[in-house]
């Protein structure tokens, strides 16, 4: 017999995550730059390097993301506060298991990233979806629903996958129940960095003044996934409890070579070089992708108007099932699955997500060919 | 308000891992072939490796780790089997949350690696501490006390931190215990390759024929910690739901890079040279230590006579407090800490248990000198 909560992942028997967060373009990478310092530094091991670690993380490279988080994403942190993770999930993991206990429950926002009711089945906790609008999370349906929840997972700066980002009002309402029921609020910002509409919005975490949010993000999408780099910003009187439990897990951090390559890659402007030139192929990838789809797929496929970043939502004809849709969908550059695997109730109409990160402009045409006959044939005859 | 699994673990403020585990004598290691190994794999990334890797980990270097196993533990598994973690206690986290729901329970020796209670606390089980006696875990006493346990978490080859290796009928009693009770066996194996005695005593896992024994080994301690990678063999019905756990805590494995140079390292005969060359140097050191503390410190302190690996245990006066005594050391290049902080329960006799793993020959004196000042410091005056 196995546990009641890896009984409840179950799902889909590929992972998620590599579906989900998706792969970036790998061919823009200046990999040349990379494999430089990486072979630089590990040439030059210090044996200092080679034992056991801080559990939080490479200080010079815990810097460097206090320094980037307090300038781009206007959190607000010192370098205290930063465990670095090798990913978001982990991040998420962690921050479940030190905040909940089995049956505590946690509002996620539904739809949401599957990982993230992942996590929480994993750490036996219970997910209550609370429903997303036009203006984010509705905090509102959530006191109704369990205001004693102990934790809120929440994408701010642009749901996940519906795009939207939190208005201020609703904003100031998250902060405030957080306040008010001793809550947590756990913002994922991953994939922030790459903001279509010019101007990024700010962090959640910037606006709290009590200490309650826990900001998650990670390096790893925007530079490519096996670095596995990602990072939480704790709170204060949270650090200990963390850190207790990051070392019943998996004491420290992630490789501290690439700690220190990502360090160098960071400080001598090639990690914003590079940030530049994918926003750029990305809103390049992005509107093709969405015209392509407006003027072949009418009728089958509707964009959903947001600005999502990495993936784009389209809905299909009423009544279609997505998840059958998807299945008969062929191995494409994009990530292409059933929107409904993001929901924990029923979607109120099935939809494709499509991530686009890994996407190439010449491949859309077969692309879209291939949703066409996978639509076509999924609508019943009459 | 914090997770009580968090509070639970609590306890002292430094990681347990770094000091119990404690890392090896990193001067010993080739550090120019290592260095070259990495930086070639560096300079020649394919971009193929950087997306998300599988997450079992890198293919050629679960083989080299399951012909490794077959061939030096008895380890019946094929590549398949092998999941790659950053280390044994990331390992022992899957394995808990995979097979432990909150409440339920799980036998640990005692005395125990400290790491293996947290483990259980982060899952929220119950820890059952059954003890260590000559011939390793006393089965009966564990059946009598809780016989329907999930999982028992043992050291077979050396007992933590007692160092007996447990014996045939032992290991008989608890397979049979397994399959009739349908419990799980997580066999920890860390530092099984430094056996003092000349002829490793073969794995548990070898002897199990009904696929009830997750087996748990580590490269990070025989090689340099900072490497992070450890492995899981499971069982093959159990893969599934391992990995359905790994993608909800984790996704993927630690750095692809270190598991390229490593197959590169095993491959070329580089591990099993620095495991020969290591295996001379540790038993000389402990060698010297046992001399040197039965010569110096008659009455303060008593070497129990086995053969553990990597570290000596030894047992203060009746009535002192171990952990009293230990907090008065100096850093030491050995790890030495109160033999209690192994216990759930108070030890018969307080002790303090030496990792010796980093201790250098000319080290030996001072350390002894702090030693018996620490403890002539905590015997009561009459």
């Amino acid at each position: 017999m196995i546990s009641q909560r890896a009984m409840g992942i179950g799902g889909p028997a590929r992972p998620w995550v590599q579906r989900h967060r998706g792969a970036n373009r790998l061919e823009q990478f200046p990999l040349a730059v990379w494999s430089k310092l990486v072979s630089r530094h590990a040439r030059n091991v210090s044996r200092d390097l080679m034992g056991y670690g801080d559990p939080m993380g490479y200080g010079p490279f815990r810097e460097v993301i206090a320094e980037y988080l307090r300038a781009f994403r206007a959190v607000k942190c010192e370098l205290a506060q930063i465990m670095v993770t090798t990913s978001p999930q982990q991040a998420l993991q962690i921050a479940a298991l030190a905040l909940l206990d089995a049956k505590d429950s946690a509002w996620i926002e539904e739809p949401a990233y599957p990982g993230t009711h992942q996590a929480l089945q994993a750490a036996g906790a219970r997910a209550v979806p609370v429903p997303v609008d036009a203006e984010g999370l509705n905090i509102e349906y959530g006191i109704q629903q369990e205001g004693c929840a102990r934790v809120a997972i929440v994408t701010p700066s642009h749901q996940f996958p519906m795009g939207v980002s939190m208005s201020s009002m609703r904003r100031l309402e998250l902060l405030s129940w957080a306040r008010e029921h001793g809550g947590w609020i756990i913002e994922d910002d991953c994939n922030s960095e790459y903001d279509l509409r010019g101007t990024p919005v700010s962090s959640l975490q910037g606006l709290d003044v009590d200490g309650r949010v826990i900001y998650v993000g990670t390096l790893t999408k925007a530079v490519f996934p096996a670095l596995r780099l990602g990072f939480i910003v704790i709170p204060k009187d949270l650090i200990r409890s963390f850190l207790d439990i990051r070392n019943a897990t998996d004491t420290f951090a992630t490789s501290v070579l690439y700690q220190m390559a990502m360090t160098d890659f960071i400080r001598e402007g090639h990690f914003s070089r590079h940030m530049s030139r994918m926003r750029e192929v990305q809103i390049e990838t992005r509107n093709a992708l969405a015209a392509a789809i407006i003027a072949q797929t009418a009728g089958l496929l509707e964009v959903v108007d947001d600005e999502a970043d990495m993936q784009l939502v389209t809905l299909l004809p009423p009544g279609l099932d997505d998840v059958d849709v998807a299945a008969k969908l062929p191995k494409l550059s994009a990530a292409v699955y059933a929107l409904s695997e993001c929901y924990v109730s029923r979607p109120p109409r099935g939809g494709l997500v499509i991530g686009y990160a890994n996407l190439n402009l010449e491949d859309i045409p077969a692309m879209l060919a291939a949703l066409k006959t996978a639509i076509h044939t999924s609508i019943p005859k009459h």
